[in-house]
């Protein structure tokens, strides 16, 4: 890997964090007047007096990403007081006004990430400080309240301590819940500006296992009417506008029996991201070289995934070298055109391509259609293959290493 | 004005009725299946028992956008049987599980209409079919279902039929109502998809004046980092994501002390709206032909706004030839620059800059800064007064038009 890449690689990342630290100290700089901080420690827990029976792992419940733990955590804020004390308490519906600001105005965001059954018995988050940065980030592009990110992972930390030792068991190992927590401008008034109150969410989510689909995943290149993400809008926040907005494409794919569309952008067709996932190649340039590539996120057009972040050091670490039988890899962040992928695949040099994110984890892709051309994968994905599994060694505690943050769970509620 | 570009005008118009029009059909043509279709006339009406007191027209209140009538119309979909028994109720707060689609994916849309208060006596809708067609077109954008617009129409006259005489009496003749409907993805369940259940609802809000902003409306052109609506996005469709997307940029304008955004496109900068209003300018050319220009709809980046379609049809209709004080005027829906705008600017050619939407109705720019260039308008507008005044004349019944439409109000509810 070259220096230069490897400095903008450091440059743009930073970037990402530097925008969450920002924010964060806005949050901090709003508090040292009137407003309040968010704070975790303060926490005012209401436990559930009926909790409900979890279902067991082949329950059709699952598929529905519909069931959720006994409890979530809460915290409302608003724009003369700052943040009121966070709650934790018994999972239930909330109440809007028909004018909050949320069912009109996008104003929404939000984050996904598991917490992972190991198989030493202990509970584990995934870098959830990840996800805390980015959402303050995702918050701040659509008039949503900044926050210290530090005491959203504690908030969603402690969800964990009071529903994970029930709704995933010991007896459990290798199997996860999904964690979502959002914000919404739940502020009544139909004036079109940022919400004068908003309120933090974090729930627990009983979701399927993505990362096996029967024949891999296809995907279906976007086209001219449809594009996802675009210079000077917010591809890279996680804002329900990036959500909805894709809802037909997908449609159309899933009608032409793909799983998902590979959003592609521009005139120049550069590739951007795969569903809802980020998007990987391994290819040999035409000088032979053997890289990882991957669109960059200097032009904040797509997700910052952890998972993406999290595959690229990876492979930085451990694939820049011989490992086994992979030949040593160069990791690059560049744009690439559907153009460029096809005549890679045309002359053979395509090795594989995958998309990872929290649902999908790290999925290989069989075939993708663009235009009248079809690029069919039947090859094992080996480096993605290595990828996903150092990441679920990491993830279910086979590997000790700093993106696993163990849960110090209270013991499991009874039902009552 | 050439034929070529009334042929255009007339084209893009119909095109976007056009697909309300397959909307509609796709609608029916489920309904023959399985599905029902929204059915205004089997309308369930159920009246409040606490009618709540009507506030004076100069209360606080009507600033916050948030004080409705005394009833609300719903109907919720899903997607094995169809569309529900719409109702008509007591005005109140919606129950919504966390997991519900709206609050993460953006799954939602809106319209926005006013029911005027005229001289005769008589309530008036402006163009309700022209929002219920738009309504259809966002809504299927965002992955939300169909409907004919013509049940969406009635349903909104539905409401105003009970709740007009009461909340805009004929006693404050030269007022409105401000009218909302909106659906959203009322789903229960976190898998990104078209949701399986979605609620429309129409509500009636006391909204402030907005058509005279003190000292002229001032705009501040958006930077590089910012962007309303792009090719292959939904900027036409009334959707949540090109709201909340856009709240940062107001906001910073807002702390420079500017009334809106003036939302610039691409390297080239295009002008394409003003806030969430729709932007138009009379200059001559070089040529020195008198013109009225604005946007054009066939890129589906901007919105097509009812006030701006009836504003182009009356200069269309009235200002072809000379019309008291008037020049002649060339109605042009075509794409123009910031730099072509500054450098008429700065060669006396600009007459009039104004923005036309519901909430602002007509109303003249009198600053715009883009970049260190100010553009400063003192004269008044002649031609967006007369437009005003023509559109005022039909909305409050001065002038008899098939652009007003009668609502048949029932009797007053008396406060229980």
């Amino acid at each position: 890997m070259s220096p230069s890449a490897v400095q903008i690689h450091d440059e743009v990342q930073q970037g990402s964090d530097l925008i969450a630290a920002t924010m964060a100290k806005k949050a901090a700089a709003e508090s040292n007047g009137t407003l309040r901080p968010l704070d975790a420690s303060a926490l005012k827990v209401t436990l559930t007096q009926n909790p409900q029976p979890v279902p067991e792992v082949d329950d059709p419940i699952y598929k529905t990403c519909s069931q959720c733990t006994d409890h979530m955590v809460t915290a409302v804020w608003n724009s003369t007081t700052g943040w009121g004390t966070p709650e934790l308490k018994p999972y239930g519906a909330f109440t809007l006004m028909p004018t909050a600001s949320v069912l009109h105005y996008g104003t929404e965001c939000f984050e996904g990430l598991k917490a992972y059954r190991g198989y030493d018995g202990k509970l584990r988050l995934f870098r959830p400080d990840c996800n805390a940065k980015r959402m303050v980030i995702s918050s701040t592009r659509v008039g949503l309240p900044a926050f210290d990110p530090a005491e959203v992972e504690k908030l969603i930390i402690s969800l964990m301590e009071v529903d994970g030792a029930r709704w995933l068991p010991k007896s459990r190992p290798g199997q996860f819940l999904y964690l979502r927590p959002a914000l919404i401008g739940s502020h009544a008034g139909l004036g079109v500006g940022a919400p004068k109150e908003a309120t933090l969410f974090i729930i627990s989510v009983l979701f399927p296992q993505m990362d096996t689909v029967p024949g891999g995943i296809s995907l279906l290149a976007s086209e001219d009417g449809m594009v996802r993400a675009w210079p000077g809008g917010y591809g890279y926040a996680k804002v329900g506008g990036n959500y909805g907005g894709a809802l037909a494409a997908q449609a159309e794919a899933s009608k032409r029996g793909f799983t998902q569309v590979l959003w592609l952008l521009g005139d120049e067709c550069k590739v951007t991201e795969a569903g809802a996932s980020n998007f990987m190649v391994v290819w040999k340039t035409k000088e032979g070289k053997l890289q990882l590539i991957t669109a960059p996120l200097g032009d904040k057009i797509i997700l910052d995934g952890v998972t993406r972040r999290s595959v690229l050091q990876l492979a930085r670490d451990r694939l820049s070298s011989q490992n086994g039988d992979l030949e040593p890899i160069e990791v690059v962040e560049e744009w690439f055109t559907m153009d460029q992928l096809l005549e890679a695949y045309q002359e053979g040099r395509v090795l594989e391509t995958f998309a990872v994110g929290t649902a999908w984890f790290v999925g290989a892709i069989s075939r993708i259609q663009a235009g009248k051309h079809e690029l069919v994968f039947s090859e094992p994905a080996k480096y993605a293959t290595q990828l996903k599994t150092w990441l679920r060694n990491i993830m279910y505690g086979e590997e000790d290493h700093e993106w696993g943050v163990v849960v110090n769970e209270k013991p499991a509620l009874s039902r009552g």
